[in-house]
């Protein structure tokens, strides 16, 4: 299969390369050609006059069966929505609901220009399985908190998902061991998945420093930081790791950090509407940690649309010093690519339009008023589109949104199930 | 004319209201009956099952011909910005490019769900024709800025603007004086606006303290804040008083508001976007003084998606407090409409559906993945929905978009004129 996208503005996000006008060339799942004009024999031409193309974003933080609880507990307190709203709702989900709300999240992040998402949850095969239909690619993590005893049940279903699903659908799902949070994992059980990762080569999926609440805690409890406690355990000495958050970091835990491998997920609408805090990614920038960016559940964030997130990261940057100058258009709009993919391990593949890289990319139709005249593209793209401005989205050279028309998912089916689902989980009928 | 809008879930953002599912009735320019169901002999029926009916957004703070220079000086400092940047281009700027900037700005508002705006900038007369033919509802203000010598010329375009327009094209204009901002206007001028605007009772629109830079001027040239040099030269007295911003105000500053004509407009996206800080408006709520949203000039903002600055507003007010109980759905959805209509003194007219009021609605599509399950209306419409979502838009009775078609702007001719005129009035050729 050919696809040949014509006469797009590209945005390969390459360092250095500015916009220019010309097509691209996909062939199976590459990227075969990019330049100024392609002449070939193709199966299908995408006529992209108007349009931007760049490479689809990366949700590098996610649990997506929480769309499920989308608006079900806003404007309460982080404690109140936990544990009087989300933790009795989650108890009522069964495997088939976490297929549906893993699916309606899929819709929703196709639809806003996500082409990979990094989850984690429990019942991961029913995601995973929901991933392999509908075409996306995903880092795939089984939550494990270890506060009750569960007789290595939990660690049992993590270590069957990374079994089972790594290297999956035709490549297109990773997957990653998840201790969830250091305040959930005390040091005996997550020393030993420390262990098992570096035994395997997996990489770890960790909240951080979310709320001052945890930090506070972890004072309390180990005297140390909750970036210490990680730190002292040994979790950043060769392994691959995924901070999800970050808010609550001190200087010096920014220090311990340094030189990591992986980096730290910014959920910025999810921490500003919880009312977590502004995260110091100018700081981690600046230390040169790799800093990406992820919508965090929608039970929280009430959406997913990364390009939300795009704008949120920059605005608390430039308020938050005082200064219109820091994290730029161009800056803010590689952590939610490129960046991103570097912290899932596969900015090989993706993160970039390249020739030989994966065709993970989406088109951006710019012919709306809110993105009219194109003074500075990027610019348009950091602070002025919406997901709503993507017209196509591509995953690993298939076409999952045509002209704002999802191909793999069946919407009318999609919203009967979820209607449904969320009642019986809400109110137990 | 009569049009029916059929099953829509109605908000009509009456205080204590519940949403319900209705229809709502329109005759000629205003709202004839809002009720569960009604039968009427109509010209026009909307179907809208699936979506919801609620009040149009209202923009209080707008300087709309700037939209021509969108994304063209981002990531700047604020005097860059300004000096380098948007002076130099706005002197580019003729009469006709006000008219076609203010009709894209107007573009992206009715497809954005604004019915009203505020207004304020020069070439008034172009803005005041464009309003007319488009159908939106407006407050315009001719900026007064007194640090050169004009002979009286400003004065009299703002006076003639004032003469002319209020109330004209169907009562949907009406007017302000527009005393820029207190490091624009020296004692001696000002006063003068505020015993013109007594006599002729004339409301006024002004900036007030959006930078730190500003207050510390202040403080040098007068040793009293932005707002006690308002104050002590009588500006809260009698009129009525719509202040742009208001980020940098001390806790006396707020008590010198209380009790005040008018109010503040809070401008969140802008004031991020130039990094100016946190306008504390659950401070002034806490006074009784009234707070509507406005988008500040897209030149900064880059949008002027008021859904934006409803999820902004809120964001910014739990994260300042720590606390995600502040500021709610249903109070933020408040600033966007009522609260904003009362700032422009039309509440008696626009703001809530109600039975005698105009007919200023919007229809939002809620059959999308990001705006599924539906657990909490208002919920969805605070943090989820966008612009985008918004299907029909209706200003005095008068259709102005219907399932996401502009009736009353010719989109391919506007696009054409924006471009050919961005490039003019930035390169100068």
């Amino acid at each position: 299969m050919r696809t040949l996208i014509k006469g797009a503005m590209i945005l390969t996000m390459e360092e250095g390369v500015p916009p220019f006008q010309g097509d691209l060339l996909i062939e199976g799942t590459q990227i075969a050609e990019v330049k100024e004009s392609i002449t070939a024999d193709v199966d299908d031409v995408i006529e992209a006059e108007g349009m931007v193309a760049m490479p689809g974003l990366v949700n590098a933080h996610q649990h997506s069966p929480m769309s499920l609880l989308r608006g079900f507990s806003d404007d309460l307190k982080l404690m109140d929505w936990l544990e009087q709203k989300m933790l009795p709702a989650e108890a009522n989900m069964t495997p088939e609901d976490i297929y549906w709300g893993a699916q309606l999240s899929m819709a929703e992040m196709i639809r806003s220009g996500t082409t990979t998402f990094a989850d984690m949850y429990l019942h991961m095969d029913q995601i995973a399985l929901a991933v392999e239909e509908v075409g996306m690619r995903a880092s795939l993590t089984r939550g494990l908190i270890f506060l009750e005893e569960d007789q290595g049940r939990r660690m049992e279903e993590a270590l069957d998902l990374v079994e089972r699903w790594s290297g999956q659908a035709e490549g297109r799902i990773t997957t990653m061991l998840g201790p969830h949070a250091p305040f959930t994992c005390p040091p005996e059980p997550l020393r030993e998945v420390i262990l098992l990762a570096q035994q395997k080569k997996l990489p770890i999926h960790i909240h951080l420093a979310e709320t001052k609440e945890e930090v506070q805690k972890m004072r309390e409890k180990y005297n140390k930081t909750p970036t210490e406690y990680l730190y002292h355990l040994g979790l950043f000495d060769q392994l691959h790791v995924l901070l999800a958050h970050g808010v609550h970091l001190h200087h010096r835990d920014i220090q311990r950090l340094k030189g990591m491998r992986g980096g730290v997920v910014h959920n910025p609408v999810s921490n500003l509407k919880l009312g977590c805090g502004i995260a110091p990614i100018k700081e981690m920038l600046d230390q040169g940690i790799t800093v990406g960016l992820g919508t965090d559940g929608a039970g929280s964030a009430t959406t997913l649309d990364m390009f939300e997130e795009i704008k949120a990261a920059t605005w608390l940057q430039k308020v938050d010093y005082g200064d219109p100058t820091i994290l730029s258009a161009q800056e803010v709009l590689r952590l939610a690519t490129i960046e991103g993919a570097k912290l899932l391990q596969i900015d090989d593949q993706v993160g970039t339009l390249q020739v030989g890289k994966k065709a993970d990319m989406i088109l951006i139709d710019m012919k709306k008023p809110h993105l009219q005249p194109i003074h500075h593209l990027e610019s348009l793209l950091a602070y002025s589109v919406t997901g709503a401005d993507v017209d196509t989205t591509i995953v690993n050279g298939r076409i999952l949104m045509k002209h704002r028309r999802l191909l793999t998912i069946k919407e009318e089916e999609l919203y009967r199930q979820v209607t449904e689902r969320a009642k019986r989980i809400v109110f137990g009928i």
